[in-house]
């Protein structure tokens, strides 16, 4: 598949996703093996203190994860995140978020991802977020695909 | 702290959070180690096959453990998420959700907590994620709190 | 299968691992779903401290975790662990651990397991690690079974 | 501190880890951020298919991450392991392991490292494991250092 044909997948798929819509999420690249999501701060989105929230950063690594795993399908497979671990590294503070998601071990029944997100803020870029997600390999059945 | 103290405290950083106000999320529970948040079903927290978002139902349960980890926590004092780990069991397909986080383990450094979220369809409730998190005690400097 | 039947093959594949002859460890327990691995307290598995190391009380849980999803294969399937992450909720102070692991999921593709770790000191029984695991079902492919 | 004192504080604290010597691991490389850990592949660290065990695995790359963590403790600040999750990417096939710890968050209250183990087989080097792990700077107290 070309890139293009790459990112019109999983842009067929993401746009279909009704919580990416209602953060923001833009997504920003697709390539096989690596996607990149962008979220922009708002209130929308933030916890407590102010900052950006754990569980809408989580979401666009997540996302960026799965669609990472599924550039790498073929077409009629589909993938479902079975699990992921996250570290908050430090606080999701600035204008802007990137969450890009890379496949570090593809295989039959389950790949491997590795997330990280990142917090622009005054032209920096800082690592806020890392992740290590499993997902599981899934034939289409049930209707579910892509 | 009464019961009613407990709830108080956590429902009024609860509903700073900007993220469990876009969800439309609950704050449905909270005493001493345990919490509750609800999550209704829309279109607004969906994935690409109609299922609620992994990103959402961690967000809940991330909540949950964390609010768990506050209401044990002296005045003055907070906790912010350090690294969770989530297993998604099911896929979330129901009306609404639940999210519900218990201590297991209070240290002077750190809160362990463990979080499930459960599917509520035609009167049943189903498991549908377990969640470990690990809550990191911090002394109320740089103005965080509660 | 009777609990006979079933501990009788954990145990047959059990035995063949070296590592848990090399730490001393004994299957104490496994019926369907649910296996216990005990541990006796030796300088051959401390830490820099002289308590249990992390790496052997993790071993013991991996492996009760694994047999656990053992216990509900059909004969001919086997399971490989694919992730796991544990907490260590206290030191292992004790003249013996165990290890209990229990399937929480039971899937087509994979099982979900919970695992926990506890220190025996004078008579009483502590809480040391909690574990979330994910094992994947194998088909016996590569002569890999039990 | 120097190299070399690096290295020789990581190694006192390394020569009393019992576990490290029944497994027959060696202290391969010690300097700020970044621990090696050696592991010859022998019939005391098997599973039941032959291959290393997860559990023997995971103890050098935790004891890696965890030394990492303490090259960048000041003198009579110790670390200990809170957390870790370990995704295995391949069956530990080879005659020799070898497990990297580098420190990717340096923080008041904890560290965060990432952990990689391969296996060497003929020759070449593949990665069979990836690990996030969460340290706890502690202040010496109780007598824990190092």
């Amino acid at each position: 598949m070309s890139d293009d044909a790459v990112f019109a997948r999983v842009m067929d798929s993401f746009a279909r996703q009704g919580l990416m819509k209602t953060l923001r999420a833009t997504l920003d690249h697709a390539s096989p093996g690596r996607v990149v999501i962008g979220l922009p701060f708002s209130q929308a989105i933030t916890q407590q203190h102010g900052f950006g929230h754990a569980g809408a950063i989580t979401s666009i690594v997540d996302s960026a994860c799965g669609y990472a795993a599924l550039t790498l399908m073929p077409e009629g497979k589909a993938v479902l995140t079975s699990e992921f671990k996250i570290n908050l590294l430090a606080p999701a503070a600035g204008e802007r978020f990137e969450a890009e998601g890379r496949v570090i071990r593809a295989g039959k029944r389950q790949h491997v991802a590795m997330g990280e997100a990142f917090a622009i803020q005054n032209g920096a870029r800082k690592s806020i977020a890392v992740m290590l997600a499993t997902l599981v390999v899934i034939d289409g059945e049930g209707g579910l695909s892509n």
